[in-house]
């Protein structure tokens, strides 16, 4: 890992520049942020494939079977008036859907809004078959009628509040809290509420959020992947699919990176950052993985990246949960990553 | 059916006084939209309760069981700036969500910033169980683990793109396309894409989603609910739970109206639009609801109700599908609708 203070000369050139380039952009928060002008909004789909089911109802309302699509991915995005940064796609992770990125469980700004108002197009997906990425309920339909066993139905798992709390890091274990943990548990009722059933296991392999957010980033001409958690290990097998597009690659506490070991050459020449809040070292499931993400970023230096693995608690952000762009400083560290992008990404 | 000319001088006179108050929220397309200034956005939760479930995983890394939250409803907002008119609530229908009022299949600006422009607080939701609403994956874990019989699976169904055609009504039976409908076929595929499975039938009645409306009109101290299709009851049941928020209720051909013979009590001096499409008496499936409906509405308003039941055709706005906040003149449709708000709701 690169000291932290090696991009801070950058970092403020960039946020001087920025300053004068966008005053109205810069600095807000939820309490004083004033009206948000958009220059576009919407919502569209990538990706996704008709197949024919024969098992697709039980209902007489509706057709036995039929051609239904599967594997696309949802986005949103909003394009801030006079835009002058690169897109960034924000990425959610497991259990989750790209409600992640929005209003916080408190009731503050999400990051969708926040990079939004700092100049940056931003685009919040639902990863295949999770939200409003439709599954295919074949299989299910199909052991419900009879025509197959329960090996037929697909691996769909809900991730319980007492083992996520580890998970999200909110303490060693449910119900114990880390000593300054900074996410918002007063409204932890709110945050459950944004856990779906996950039908990742129930997918191939690289999942077909991968190849979407390849045609999202070529769509784009040029974007900055932000992956969290699950999703940690898609922005560098959308890099290894095709490099055309990905400006930029942030995986947030990652649940993998990259082997050290594998091709090292999808990542020659990009700017990728693997960021990481607090307790890290204090997690069984955590602590192996930031420890094989800096052994990738070593590697990918090597062969030419321009990567780092920084701990927030390293540049003055302690106390950050797994779900950091939820927590009480979430907008304190969303303008770090922004300042980051500034530095790193050329505009 | 009143007359469509009856609210022609209410409505010209609040287009009028509408001009005079907001005159830049008003005639804008997508087209000539410019720039758009919300006063704030955001996305939360409504409703919900938690449940112990002892099968929501069979993967060695999360839980087997534990406490997960169901039966919530997503809501995604945005307030305009300026904005002088009541919230709108926009409701899906079947195998849907919220994506049905974004931007159109063929890219052009959905409802939910129409009405948004137009100086509507604007409320998105994700029905119960669909979308960004999680469903309960207990029944499949549990069967798909050998702890029950495909007896316990959740009636689970996905709507065929051939069943589905005549439903929408893009012409009499797939593939054939009723004379001047006006559905951009051409972007069909963006618009499969759309569809998700439906776990209506895996749900109480009357569907979480009705208390969930109940809690939001409340919260939003009075909003017009606007529901489609398989919604169209919704808000009429929401109205039978509690009158208090529910200051208009726009049914856009809605798969049920309460039947005339019910208790009309609860619709007493509330202004209500029941709204169709066209090619209806050529629907074996919808020219029944569209006479059930017309007969609800004769029994609301001896009751008291403000109720109307309205052709687009007889407004001169022909050609329009069952999806008709997507059809080509989903933008002069939505305007017309709109005006009809301002006419009949009170500000």
């Amino acid at each position: 890992m690169k000291r932290w203070w090696t991009f801070l000369v950058p970092l403020l050139l960039s946020a001087a520049l920025a300053g004068c380039a966008a005053p109205a952009n810069r600095g807000t928060d939820a309490a004083s942020a004033g009206p948000l002008t958009l220059e576009r909004q919407g919502s569209f789909f990538v990706g996704g494939r008709t197949v024919q089911s024969d098992n697709l109802s039980l209902l007489p309302a509706y057709a036995p079977g039929g051609r239904i699509a599967v594997d696309q991915m949802y986005v949103r995005y909003q394009v801030p008036a006079a835009a002058a940064r690169p897109p960034v796609v924000l990425i959610h992770g497991c259990c989750l859907t790209g409600k992640t990125w929005e209003t916080t469980p408190d009731g503050r700004m999400g990051w969708d809004e926040l990079f939004v108002r700092r100049g940056f197009p931003t685009y919040v997906i639902d990863q295949a078959s999770r939200g409003r990425s439709a599954a295919d309920p074949s299989g299910i339909v199909q052991v419900k009628g009879g025509r197959a066993g329960p090996e037929a139905l697909p691996q769909v798992f809900g991730a319980s509040q007492e083992g996520a709390w580890a998970i999200f890091r909110f303490g060693a274990k449910y119900p114990e809290v880390f000593p300054g943990m900074q996410f918002p548990l007063e409204a932890q009722d709110e945050f459950w509420k944004q856990m779906v059933p996950d039908w990742l296991n129930a997918l191939p392999t690289p999942n077909p959020t991968v190849p979407a957010l390849s045609q999202l980033a070529r769509r784009l001409d040029g974007a900055v992947l932000v992956s969290h958690s699950q999703s940690g290990i898609y922005p560098f097998q959308t890099a290894m699919l095709d490099r055309r597009g990905i400006r930029g690659i942030v995986a947030i506490e990652p649940g993998a990176c990259p082997a050290a070991t594998s091709d090292m050459a999808p990542y020659a020449g990009l700017p990728i950052l693997v960021l990481w809040g607090d307790y890290v070292d204090q997690s069984p499931r955590w602590a192996p993985r930031l420890k094989a993400c800096r052994e990738f970023v070593e590697a990918a230096n090597r062969a030419g990246a321009r990567a780092e693995s920084v701990l927030l608690a390293d540049v003055g952000l302690p106390g950050a949960s797994h779900m950091l762009m939820q927590d009480r400083h979430s907008l304190r560290i969303g303008r770090w990553l922004a300042d980051w992008i500034d530095a790193r990404v050329p505009r």
